[in-house]
């Protein structure tokens, strides 16, 4: 397969008789993908059913005959001003109870029936009038679902939306009073049209109402999604896509990649290092304008198996951004980087964001391929020594890696509604896990929670998944894997199981009392690390492979082993030697900032560190990609 | 009198199969009171005026049969779902106006006259049927006001209520206006309908507004309070507790106090220490598994004096909880230290909570005595061995202190509603004196603000109680004591007297200029101390016992004295070194965490620190308790 | 010119029969000024039409008779309760969409035309009966206008009022669609009463939205403090003054002051210290109890030009505070040496706030030159002594200074609505231009942005000024003046130009590229220092006179040079020292606290540190004030 280059595109932001040499300078810097028409209803409907597609229909001639291939998205994530007219109750509503204005984007609720029924006419028409269109080579769903905390609304719509969803699922109050516990503080209900929102109340509320309001809000999304790609298949067999953001945990990614045929995300490595990863001062500044080394790593990954093997870059940070905290500007080298990084995970495309700096709007400070001038951006130059590359490389295919690491959703909705111990969340802990792996070199896998074959691995890592499926508890038993803490500690309904958990035959081992810490405290363990955040005392008679140093055993089991706290980066490494010794792989110690990953034919080497470092004899400078066959 | 231990117990949550079991393993347990039904109600009364008692009258007979006695608690801190479909308007708002959710507990307002009909209805129903109960031998009302931030209510119940309050405090706007000052910024009234409650203004509101809004909210949880204390006395002689929260000031806990017949507090020494109590974060590093060395001894002595020397523990935390920012589990021992430290203040019970983990809803991670699987939890074994220690040892008695520290709620708000300085308040203060007196090695009896005869004690602490009541005013004139800062330095109205106070006739004394200062700066003292935080400036005549360096005045007086700052740690105790080797005190320097409590008949001593410390030659492990004869 | 002093008054909080002998006493204070009445309107208007002009009349004979000139202010910053009768929707709405309450002050909303006529009637009233009145010989116009945060409101009166203006400014909404960019993300309106408030969006909301409805928000204030003036002058020919609140720009002060006769300000040195301005923790408690000591200047200098030459100081500190995060006491000295410093900066008058302490309400804690109790304050001294020094002194005059500072509201609007980088806004940078003049020793004149003639000064310093208005454009052409960072980089509806700016035809320079920085990070220059914040690529011919290490241009130009970051403080310092080499300046390095100011004919050297400071062989003692002839 060959690999390819895209980009964003707004030309309804620019002069028409920009258009044709906008396209033929993309052709030029070897992008073969152009993304368009995602925010552009009110120039397509600029009032209800009167539309106006002329413009659209020439853009999508000028850019397809310039040899572009199109996706083209739908525009629900900017439903224009007329549509409040129609449906004032739409908007989104926040968890204080205040109805977000109009006035930016995604200010819409996805319970909202009459907002449905709107994104289908809208989705249906586009498809209608370009599915057979030979330029639009792929579709694309809204955009970022989630970005903007959207995805769970505390609105009249989500509140009815939610009583029919606990209806249908629990056909009783008495079942829901029940699987809730709600008995604990007199919190009984007897007619489902009495159950609020968890929001607002006075101490926090049950966890599994929470959690189960927080699977509804998913489902929701899941729901917007499938009658879009409803919509637009009717039309056509292009690939439909959505680009998801990154470290966005909000709704089941997998459930809404089911109904899709390719998963992108959007890749800003400064953005989100400023705004939304934990790691020291000392961290954030040394890769300050590099992003951080394992982020993009994990959501290729993640992104691959949300895809189911079909992925892409949707949108690729090239310059400053406008939104994180601080925004400063990439090394130079980083642009071609992140692009060589997605296709060592088997990215098919990499499209940048934007083509042309928007002089205007929201967005204006974010810096594109063009600068505003129409000149040339720094990145447009990296943009193109990619493509000629691309060229230059044989097909080096995707690996299937060594090492499975089990994501979900619901344990990070679950962690969410029962942290335990403040700013912990399961992502984190995942996040620590992963980057335990890149340290040492090695290729993950990420599955989703019901993977029900583990054998193609070499071990599994499955931390903080408080309840396992069956297919997944199934598959743990004769594997070689590492899991908790928190594994497997929860009934479906986030209460404590009896025997306690984790569950699994061949694991004897419980859980019976968990502590959390406090960022200064942690529980020093036998081998010389600790245990930071979390530790649980176990009991059973598994062997005890690991103690904490007051004689609480932090390790048990054999093949498959039970983790008994939140280990620190020293003892995550520790770990994972221990692992691939067990299970026959090589462990690097890679200096800090070199990362690599392997392909089918090749090893990948990237240097995220601001100086130049070695690899076998090789220097790899600064934000530098090196390759060799393997 | 015996010491007693008991346990909080939910039926309604277990299988009624287990119940005989339970009440047997908690006798075998050494236990002797079971705490239950306080947040019963929708078990008890599923839907309006449908009565479903029969679960409780056999719970009852199963605990009681098993020797156990019972203390029942009013269910009203958790109405029903369907109270508010009879009272929609009963819930709690907000300071920020919005009104709080059904879902969790504490919901109601205390202004709200229908639900104040709900609670004497249900309370009268309890008391009708259980009055004579044989079994019962202890009623509780309601469940910790103020929980939750939920004294002081922005409803419109409340404001109505404010308004009917102000009216029959101050018969005329005219009186009112000029007890706030309201000339000030044209804020005068002319009807008592006019005056909203002190939220939402522009800048802070008028400081005896606020003040009056406390006291009013204050108010309304001491008649709701009384209201059930009538209902239950009519029908029963047993005692009568309300189980406080701890550290909580947001209403007069003496004058609920003065209706009751036992107060009883909730110790959570490792929740509070995380939650709720200054420290720095070596100081909380230190005591993480321990709680706070002074903080349970100050709620002791606090509760004694609300109960009138009559007091318990009703909920003793046993292992980690789940309310905390983060939750660690308690050392080994200290489940028993904690249960002997109340013993030695002069609890007559001490009450662990709970019996077993829920294994569901908001407190399953919160620890008791069965773990979820009705294993036995490490805190079983303590209780067991405080419960033959009591056996084993004589009746220790409860002596009278040495030293008095005088507690006023109303300066707590006064405080609150004009603190001066960023993060001060008056618990604070007190906390400090009191704990200066700990690191003395001080037995402290804590006196209520109208205390009228101070001569049964050596010296006297009154640090900033804003306006002296007249009984304490004149009984501080002949006592040895130390006054100050800002003690006396107001108005009942808080304004500021003419002459300016303290108006004490034997202290000639007046604050002339207040000053408060940010964290990092101090003012330094002669004797190699410094006051932090809050400064004042004094003339007058009295003799100068302790300067600035600036040459200001820092203490004035002779036997009674007016402190003219907050001291920290360093001039605390020089101070009552000084207090001590005026009045013939021994004043002990204890080592850090090393703790002592006279009794009648022995002293106490008790090792929080995390290290074995010695005392008179004996080593005390650490979270080890210790008594000797005196 | 006579330099007078003068003082705040509030007859109305005091009994009749002292108002003789506190006016006695101000004059023996040696004060000139007395202001009243402008929280006076519940005692004026009881009830609405009811008057009570009796006391009034008589505190101004009272004063007047004395020897005291009056100033007499309008009430309208404290409507009295039964406005809110006849105004129900009057109240400020905050940005969470909350009113805000009754009970404090500045409670009204500057769009709600029924509160205009309120204000206008209550100040015809006042001008009607007063404007020939001998004594009163000044007026203020309301009090603080924008004091805790009131330019902003967020009511239906200002969304009307917005939605006015905007079609009155752009005519129609395609206009506004195009100057916003609304296309961006189908933003798009058709009628202007579609058009919300920029509160409450999902994300951030359109620059232009925010600036313009910043630019309405302001001009409510100019228009609000017309029409008072209009009312006013039809009466007398005293001057009209505004006291402004210092460290405030969120409505355009050189608008109102157009208005006005003379501009005042309210000056808290220690409160804006503690409260307002930034400065390390050891900055901060080296100047505690003294103030910052460039930010008196500031103000003093932004005002002359504000008052178009005549200013004032209309409330001075005397001692501490109570609304700052802590207050402590100035040092003794300071209440002297703040007065000299206005007068040294050209101050007519500068009044003390207040005379006596209020013993309540709010500001119960604020000194006054007496305690609540009559006797004298510590400051009133200083104020007698300033009051002889006056006298002994020749006038000074008020010297035209040598070097420029332009500061620019709009900009400042800009900056909020698109800072770019957390906490950066451009007060802050103006600030720190400001200082580093101060630390070298420059006197400087703050000029408004549509300054058309530079051609007085050595050089001007014009950072931060998004746009630039024609005249000054023009005026830069010619100068010798540092420009930049974001000088003159956006539209006047602050988009992105092309060309890209700067746009001045001297200065071949554009900004391609802008990144913002994290705090712990610089961009290191190869003069030794650094750019911090902020930071651009510049490109163009013009000469580059200082580099960055890492290649990029740091300033370029020849006598009209920009600036391509945001430099510390060392890089204030050397850029300061070449621009004085080349004009002639001298660029002295003033010791850390020493501060000086030349007039027409003395040059005034202040001592701001806790320490000594040696000056010419002068030894200048804390809190000093020392001036020679020049």
């Amino acid at each position: 397969m060959k690999r390819t280059l895209g980009v964003c595109y707004y030309p309804e932001h620019w002069p028409e008789d920009i258009w044709a040499e906008d396209a033929h300078r993309m052709v030029e810097a070897g992008l073969s993908w152009v993304r368009i028409g995602e925010f552009a209803w009110s120039r397509l409907e600029p009032k209800p059913d009167e539309f106006n597609w002329g413009w659209l229909d020439r853009a999508i001639d000028v850019l397809g005959d310039a040899g572009l291939k199109v996706i083209l998205g739908t525009p629900t994530a900017t439903p224009p001003r007329w549509m409040l007219d129609k449906h004032p109750d739409m908007l989104a509503v926040d968890e204080q109870g205040r109805p977000r204005g109009f006035g930016s984007r995604r200010h819409y609720c996805f319970s909202h029936r009459g907002y449905r029924e709107e994104s289908k006419r809208i989705t249906r028409m586009f498809a209608e009038r370009y599915g057979a269109n030979k330029h639009i080579e792929a579709w694309q769903t809204d955009n970022e679902y989630a970005c903007h905390d959207t995805t769970r609304n505390y609105s009249y719509a989500a509140t009815e939306g939610f009583q029919l969803w606990l209806a249908q699922k629990y056909q009783s109050t008495d079942a829901l009073n029940r699987a809730w516990g709600n008995v604990f503080w007199s919190m009984e209900y007897d007619d489902f049209a009495d159950v609020d929102l968890p929001n607002l109340t006075v101490t926090e509320p049950n966890h599994p109402h929470v959690l189960d309001f927080y699977r509804y809000s998913s489902d929701m999304v899941v729901e917007f999604n499938r009658e879009q790609v409803d919509e637009i298949r009717r039309y056509t067999s292009a690939p439909i896509i959505h680009n998801y953001m990154g470290r966005e945990t909000s709704f089941d990614h997998f459930k809404v990649g089911a109904d899709l045929d390719i998963a992108s995300w959007d890749s800003y490595p400064i953005g989100f290092l400023s705004d939304r990863l934990e790691g020291s001062p000392e961290f954030k500044k040394r890769f300050l304008r590099q992003g951080h080394p394992d982020n993009q790593a994990f959501h290729h990954d993640l992104y691959r198996a949300v895809g189911k093997g079909r992925w892409w870059i949707m949108e690729q940070q090239p310059g400053p951004v406008n939104w994180a905290p601080y925004n400063p500007a990439p090394l130079p080298g980083m642009a071609r980087l992140w692009a060589w990084e997605a296709f060592a995970h088997g990215a098919e495309t990499v499209c940048y964001f934007r083509w042309r700096q928007a002089p205007f709007a929201q967005e204006q400070m974010h810096a594109g391929l063009l600068r505003t001038d129409s000149n040339d951006a720094p990145a447009l130059a990296e943009a193109l020594q990619v493509s000629k590359e691309i060229n230059d490389l044989p097909d080096v295919g995707t690996a299937k890696a060594d090492v499975a690491l089990v994501f979900d959703y619901e344990s990070a909705w679950a962690w969410e509604a029962q942290p335990q111990g403040a700013d912990f969340d399961q992502f984190r802990l995942a996040f620590a896990a992963y980057r335990a792996c890149r340290r040492a070199g090695l290729n993950v896998d990420i599955l989703p929670p019901d993977t029900a074959d583990l054998s193609a691995y070499k071990f599994t890592l499955a931390p903080g998944l408080m309840h396992l499926s069956e297919p997944l508890r199934m598959a743990l038993s004769g594997a070689t894997a590492l899991i908790g803490p928190r594994t497997d500690t929860k009934t479906k309904d986030i209460s404590i199981p009896t025997p306690l958990g984790p569950n699994i035959n061949e694991l004897d081992v419980s859980v019976t009392l968990t502590e959390s810490l406090p960022p200064e405290v942690g529980v020093p363990l036998e081998n010389g690390g600790q245990f930071v955040h979390w530790r649980e005392v176990l009991e059973g008679n598994a062997p005890v492979t690991l103690r904490a140093t007051d004689g609480h055993a932090a390790i048990m089991g054999d093949k498959l082993r039970y983790l008994a706290g939140w280990p620190d980066e020293a003892t995550w490494d520790l770990i994972l030697e221990d692992l691939c010794d067990e299970t026959g792989l090589t462990h690097l110690a890679l200096p800090d900032g070199l990362r690599i990953r392997d392909t089918e034919t090749h090893r990948f080497v990237f240097n995220y560190a601001p100086e130049t470092l070695e690899w076998n004899g090789t220097e790899i400078p600064t934000a530098g990609v090196h390759w060799e066959a393997l």
